[in-house]
């Protein structure tokens, strides 16, 4: 049994991918990503809601601000590491995470058993990271 | 392994929440919820489904039905109850169980393993509520 | 030849209508309307936009603001008037035709040929209005 | 921890439903299902993703390519077959396994921990798939 | 000026087409076709709506309801006639405009300036028709 | 009366906006445009269409194709363009225009009224452009 709460938000940037497994993709390039972010929580909590609906969306609008309009290969955060789909998601997760454990979520945001994050790309592509909490 | 059906409805609900956690919508206000019900199974039945999706969309109607046009605020049934996304998401995965255990979404819905029912509130906002059966 | 640029915003809100019309709608319910607010003009301006798209979501987020976490049977505004979806089309793209021609949109808002609102009431069902500038 | 990367696709298939829970479904019909398909692993490989998202799209398309513009009524594959949309994410779901196990989406293929296969059916009703590697 | 209100319905139909620019499509397959019709109409009635939504959803779920699962090869009604998306598109269209026209729809409905039908047939083709009252 | 036929597909590109105000979109940052494009006529052609969509795909995706996974700052048909949603609307429209005014969508494209091209730059904004043809 367990509850989940979500809230979308979005990143607009350029980066370019290593590796020829990427194709085209290896060139500088860019995306739209549609980010969704769920927390889960076995119980509910004095309020009846799994987290602080407004401090999540804030701490994911925080979060996706500090990533949103920029070349991400010109970061120094991701120097070295491909920053696809995928590893974004992961990056966010994390994110969220250190947030929620430190209090930034409320007394809520301490009692989740995990977060996940998408992130769609495009119409036809989407990726996802869950992470214990 | 495991099999998935689910079916979508909607309602229109006016309520209030009480927290100062809700900011403005400790108002009186309202929503349209958008309503997805899953039922899992881990095998199929002998017509090749989880449960006669006809049925279930049948059942999710009625429990949709006895819910939308109104305020909350006012029923009876929800009374010292805030109607967060997250809590109207099991009070509608509960009904849901109780119509399954009770035979009307037909043998096959006696044997589903869990239901979830997620609730979208807006096109950036939504819960889900999962329990085992 | 036009251009058009649309920006998503929601409110969501109590309200009741009069008329046997509306079955049980006339009992006080509620609603989530996603809003899409479109501008359309016939060139594109010096940035090659249609509008400062920032000033156009800024101008749909105040009057989405003064609507939204309340009952509109209660606002005097609509005192004697029918919260239909085609209405609340009718409300929000005249608020943003007055702040285009007062320049609240930059000056390219002032150029701009028409403005339509859509109001999303669920999945199923939506209204829009259009009018010239 | 999880990490999850889903590609779409789609196809239109002519079919009937034997029994009698299928009501009007049991004539011969159609549908356009709308394919999602995801694969999951539990770390990222040495280019940072689940699996190459180019090589999964191509052997998805192969798969829904054989199956597309069809009355599968007629295909011997699914003689005494229900084709429910349950029955068809396990079918597309264990054909994308096979080529996982067999190398066709690369080395990282082989390391997925499940795949989910999910088809829309409608805007209101669609079913999903989960198995093991 | 002029406002407009669409619901949206569903059906699912086997078919084949005929000539060769439809290549495999040539073959008995089949859609699910998301319908969205809608009404347009220069000024709202007494009520404060386009026309009334239970009367256009009413009215619209008959004419999927005679169309729905079903082979449109075997319907007398199709005979000769290829049932492109565009096509049945228009027949729908056709169908809200004579119930309109009779009356169907209520007062309003004889009011009404235009209606469109779009059907959708996968997220990546839709078609739409257009036609005045 | 008209018909409308309307196809999807998406670029994911790289670029930067001159003037002050794109804010913090005057970095180099990105974005996936979701692209509809729209092909409209007043008659069918003999088949029952608009035009046929296989071809119609096929140059959406060409046009498509020469765009993505490119920085259209470095692009030298950009050059002292702003690559605004808007102004990629009217870039693709009059490269489809071109190929239908060709010829390269076949006979019943040298028909068509007029094209309309949609780019969704995220789930809550979005541009068009429409010009006769």
């Amino acid at each position: 049994m367990s509850f989940i709460v979500t809230v979308r938000d979005h990143l607009m940037v350029a980066h370019s991918l290593s590796g020829e497994t990427f194709g085209p993709a290896q060139r500088l390039h860019g995306a739209t990503f549609i980010v969704d972010a769920s927390f889960r929580a076995d119980e509910l909590d004095a309020d009846g809601v799994v987290v602080d609906i407004g401090r999540a969306a804030e701490a994911l609008r925080e979060i996706t601000g500090a990533l949103t309009y920029r070349n991400l290969d010109d970061e120094p955060e991701f120097a070295g590491i491909n920053t696809t789909t995928e590893r974004l998601c992961q990056v966010i997760a994390d994110r969220l995470a250190d947030r929620a454990a430190g209090g930034v979520l409320g007394p809520s945001g301490t009692r989740l058993s995990s977060i996940a994050v998408t992130l769609h790309e495009s119409h036809i592509a989407w990726a996802s990271y869950e992470r214990a909490l």
